[in-house]
């Protein structure tokens, strides 16, 4: 079996944050939420977010707009996001600890059990309310709590011996912070997050504005 | 004007892992390389490398594939990275810690060169070898060294004031770290970064995976 072609990545990776504006929009005492809202909040086409909220099979009222709890049950379901998912994380450096400060996992499902690695420094100290584990421990504590996913935060040179280790212990999906393609077996998804990919979005709008500027002086050669 | 339309933002964002593996090559001193590798790589199919490859405009030699500096040279054209671009990074905390020690940054032609937080117990420490400065005293620093663009990594509530502020000193470029859409004047660019996209695409290719295993027992109901 190949690895799943997933449509729409885009689309997917916008749904956290209409999930994000909705708690908020619920927290203040709305009920409903029109597209253009949406929209103009997330900065982006009116279009693509009615191509997007479609997509979740949510029907529509035209008037007054979608029923903001439904909308967060409809885009919950699309994303996999009724379940709670166990995690553990591997790395409690500077990046571990910011995905262990993260907030909105509460509200996405995520609960991260435990937290591994392989510094003395670290072991045994507690970070965001989580006491941080020795990383040769992980077989024997994976018998009383094996998480769905492991989320990685070693460093490069780390990452594929642990990622070997944790499939030998059982996981299927890995959140990849580290900044290297894991070889994985083929039932492993791996997810990896590579942090420049947003940093390329940035300075390529960057260089289309540097072209298409018009109310800026065309510069005279001397 | 309008926000700029950036066609395949998916493939712009797999751009820094096609640079990351290239540079690792010509470090084990190999001259050439294949889309095949790439993909291999990647984990992704050959079509998808051959497309995001066509896009930077370089031309293939079929046989012994790309030459890994032409590649590397028009990667970097197409991505805007053939010049180096200045940062200042606000907000000193885990994340901020996290992106100071990502060292592929120089690779990138990406420079951050002031770092800015809030609080006394940051302010006046050394982070990856960046000193700290405060906030308050951004105007000020400005006038000597203004970068290209800020990198924000302050929490949720604070993310707005310092963008307005940063917006009000000249900065048109944000990469934006904060989980919150940003209000800002239309030529200015907010690359926002929503760690739960992951998630999400994670989440959905497990949902996949349950739906379509074809090996896992049936469940019968009792």
């Amino acid at each position: 079996m190949g690895r799943m072609k997933i449509q729409n990545s885009p689309t997917i990776r916008r749904m956290p944050s209409y999930l994000h504006k909705l708690f908020n929009m619920r927290l203040e005492g709305k009920t409903h939420v029109s597209t253009t809202e949406l929209a103009k909040y997330m900065n982006i086409e009116l279009i693509v977010v009615r191509k997007d909220i479609a997509l979740t099979g949510i029907a529509g009222l035209r008037r007054v707009g979608y029923n903001i709890n439904d909308l967060i049950d409809y885009i919950k379901s699309y994303l996999g996001w009724t379940k709670t998912f166990s995690a553990c994380l591997i790395g409690a450096g500077a990046l571990g600890t910011a995905i262990l400060g993260y907030e909105d996992f509460v509200n996405y499902g995520l609960n991260i059990g435990s937290v591994f690695d392989c510094s003395d420094k670290k072991i045994g100290t507690s970070i965001h309310g989580r006491e941080v584990y020795d990383i040769e421990t992980i077989g024997q504590r994976f018998k009383h709590y094996h998480p769905d996913m492991a989320i990685i935060c070693v460093s490069n040179t780390a990452a594929q011996a642990v990622t070997d280790k944790i499939i030998q212990l059982g996981i299927h999906y890995i959140w990849n912070f580290a900044n290297v393609c894991l070889q994985v077996p083929p039932k492993v998804i791996v997810q990896r997050e590579v942090l420049a990919g947003g940093l390329a979005t940035l300075t390529v709008k960057m260089k289309h504005m540097d072209e298409h500027v018009e109310d800026k002086p065309i510069e005279t050669k001397k």
